[in-house]
């Protein structure tokens, strides 16, 4: 019987080495019937996308990330040449990188052997999973700035080591240029390259929006080069823009082969018929499962280590777009999927436990990777081989989540090379735009992140304020807080920060409001 | 207001630097009261485990971590001997490795630089942290086989260098030296040593529990040195034995602190009284979240890269214990709570948008970080630094959460050091113990991960019965099922994995029912 279910619902497309087996996921035959209408709509929702409507009506934006890879399709000859022209320039640019064509401005310095690359979010997220999946053997070492963390700034610095510098290309990815993490990263390693005696700019390329203060900045600084970043692509949906291509071309990853199953995978699932459609499936499975309201987490295993970064990959993709609080009606509906995972079969000693026997709030979804390793294995005893074990590993995982109630779906691929990575993440990709139109919200903008913002801005001028107001006598927080007409929990979280980095002087009372602070 | 509930709520204890901010988890006051009798209970239950009660009955075991730091509180002298023995012996082992009083076997090979760590869970996931955390200018190189991948196995061997072997000192860690994963990583690095021309036993240190198959296996091999691991400390609890410790002294950290900081924070949350309990206070946050039964996710947001496998850790230690499916009277109750996160700025770009707008199945859990660095920062902006921005983020993201109804909690420590690291696990473990009492669950066993290593099992068994059936003629999953008498999927399984790894040659059909297989 299961042999029966999993062989009739399994979809695979054999040219690709894919397959998706979602039998275990408990979906009735009526349920693709039930969701007609909707399976309708999300088809005739991609389509205006992809001809260039605006997807995105909050932003009044397109949503370009599918053209990227099949530039044929983008609506008009503009965006057709945005995207061959940067992607010939950047492969033309890695090449001069790595023959020395393009080369340190210190006499004497060689050729560029390193890459800072200084982004967050999508500008950081896309390239570490490219570097760590498909980077081995590459000819540049990367590293990266990902917050504004200056401790973790100074580590990566020393990683790359001062004496390096001089041989290190440093990568700032923002399209605005006004995010305050990446321009916080840029501020940090231009002092720390000139604390070094070397110029910044001769050093460091840009990746932005034609126009943006990083552009403008890039220029003022002797940049070595530009690369644009165009406002149809969202974050999240970047690596396969020239924020993620160009250090993948840095890294001497096979980008054609990166947009290549992409676009193969984007061709198996654009539908507008819905059986036999993997992107499709997957976003019906995902609603079945939470009952359209993200009732399920979606827990990611992927038993191959270098797919390790896929389900924090996959938890931006995922929650950044589908998590929502209003409909395209406008109504309030409080969307999301939570995705979380590392990887198999690492993952059975930390939380398998809990799959198993614990609270019931999750879906599975294995990432099978078909060839253990190049080369042969050695035995680890009589018999099998690590690549064997891999292997029973997670088959028996699955049986024991199914054997308990708990549904999981598995995706196959032959092995992780730039190829299958292109089509895993155009799988996800669609399936994301698919299930924003079977709940009908808006999956390409992140209106939640603005009251952070915001919030971090007045924090920012009112920490500035408790700075300039702090003298010798000690005050407590609710006195600064009189005197600035603040809030006092606000004030006392200013003044604790600044006690805690040598601007403040502390004397601690039996509670925060007994706490006073001075100028040190 | 929210300044009178934040400063009478604050759990801080001066001394250790650390505090607890509740405030914003909307906890009624009267829930204490309504929660004293299973308070008392777990205060009770903590008191008998920590004088040496059989705290696991399933597996008939004491329940040791917690004395790990405070030997003396141990329940006799021969488990007190167990403590304080291996911790001067490991102690004294890395100095003479550090020192090359104890070097390799090849002559000229000079120092051991790198460590080369072989286990899984908690075997893994303890020294990942410690290293991340407080590795940073250690004097050796540590790298890990933390899985059974053998393409991850190629890659950290080629990441070591075979060059580099020589001067690698390899640390097996498996209590019983039969999970299979850590076996089988030894047996790839044997292997990996032999054909480099290197004995292996030379270069290899195992902590294991005295008797085990490991154990007869490093005497057979000549291992250089053996650590014991006591039955009465678990996996996900062991950082604080031979397992976190013999790592952590060969990367030159503070264990003396990291044992000092945990011991402090036992101290303070011992009990029996509630009020004032930064442990209990955590577990009754969680408890009142998830209304006992786990419904709200638990995410973990450090704002300090140094602390990024942070909230991986925490997934180990609160999912595998409290992931139960019986209470202990015996009843179906399905526990847990599912934890995810990374760090903070880093993830605001990432899911904070589904947190702040989207399906409202968690609670936020932030770490704070007071320092932002070593020494002087640059001004990133007029006024401010990234010391400022990263504490403007947190600040304004806990706001932003507030706002929109989403519970939080802040953990403050003043830096991440070996102390402060020790004192944070000490937390969460009294966190979790008390927590486990409160919903009246087994938190120190394991019984839901049998299931997926016995499927395992079965699975290699068949796998090698398809690998001898197969012949030159092809025949389909089903054919081959009949002749062994097992199930087509399961066989099918088999093939696909033979024919991925050079060992069958598939014949595609229409479906996996037409695929045929044959001998290569």
């Amino acid at each position: 019987m299961s042999w029966t279910d999993y062989t009739a619902s399994l979809i695979r497309y054999p040219e690709l080495g894919f397959s998706l087996d979602l039998s275990r996921m408990g979906i009735p035959e009526s349920y693709y019937e039930s969701m007609a209408p909707a399976i309708e709509r999300a088809f005739a929702d991609m389509k205006a996308l992809e001809s260039g409507a605006i997807a995105n009506p909050d932003e009044n934006r397109m949503v370009g990330h599918y053209w990227l890879r099949a530039p044929e399709l983008a609506p008009n000859e503009e965006i057709r040449a945005a995207i061959t022209e940067p992607l010939a320039e950047l492969k033309e640019f890695a090449g001069r990188v790595h023959s020395g064509n393009v080369t340190p401005p210190s006499a004497g310095a060689g050729k560029f052997e390193r890459v800072l690359l200084i982004g967050i979010g999508g500008s950081a997220l896309g390239p570490q999973l490219v570097a760590d999946a498909l980077g081995r053997g590459a000819p540049m070492v990367i590293h990266f700035f990902d917050n504004t963390d200056p401790d973790g700034m100074d580590r990566v610095l020393g990683e790359i080591g001062e004496e390096n510098f001089a041989r290190t290309l440093v990568l700032v990815i923002s399209k605005s240029g006004g995010t305050p993490e990446t321009r916080n990263g840029m501020m940090e390693a231009k002092a720390a390259w000139e604390r070094a005696g070397l110029e910044f700019g001769p050093h460091a390329v840009a990746i932005t929006g034609g126009g943006s203060k990083l552009d403008a900045f890039a220029t003022e600084q002797g940049f070595i080069a530009r690369f644009p970043m165009e406002d149809w692509v969202g974050g999240r949906t970047s690596v396969m823009s020239t924020v993620g291509l160009v250090p993948a071309a840095l890294l001497g990853v096979d980008i054609d082969g990166f947009l290549a199953g992409a676009a193969a995978m984007d061709r198996e699932t654009r539908g507008p018929e819905a059986k036999g459609n993997a992107a499709m499936a997957l976003a019906l499975a995902w609603h079945h499962a939470g009952n359209g309201r993200g009732e399920k987490d979606m827990v990611i295993l992927p038993y191959k280590d270098s797919l390790a970064l896929f389900a924090k990959y996959l938890q931006q993709l995922v929650m950044e777009s589908l998590g929502k609080r209003h409909d395209l009606d406008g109504n309030e509906v409080f969307q999301g999927i939570a995705v979380y995972g590392n990887k198999g079969s690492t993952d059975q000693h930390a939380y398998v436990q809990q799959l198993r026997d614990g609270v019931p709030n999750f879906f599975a979804t294995f990432i099978e990777v078909r060839q253990g390793r190049d080369g042969a294995s050695p035995e680890v005893e009589p018999g099998a081989t690590s690549v064997d074990f891999l292997q029973g590993f997670l088959r028996g995982t699955r049986s024991a989540l199914t054997e308990s109630g708990r549904p999981s779906l598995t995706i196959s691929i032959p092995r992780v090379d730039a190829f299958r990575l292109g089509l895993l993440i155009a799988l996800f990709e669609r399936a994301v735009s698919f299930y924003a139109s079977l709940v009908r919200i808006n999956a390409y903008h992140q209106p939640g992140v603005e009251a952070g913002k915001k919030a971090a801005a007045a924090f920012l001028k009112l920490l500035s304020e408790v700075r300039s107001s702090l003298d010798a006598a000690p005050r407590s927080a609710e006195a600064v807080a009189a005197a600035l007409g603040a809030d006092p929990e606000d004030i006392y979280h200013c003044l604790t920060h600044l006690a805690a980095n040598g601007q403040a002087v502390c004397t601690d009372g039996a509670t925060p409001k007994d706490d006073v602070f001075a100028k040190p």
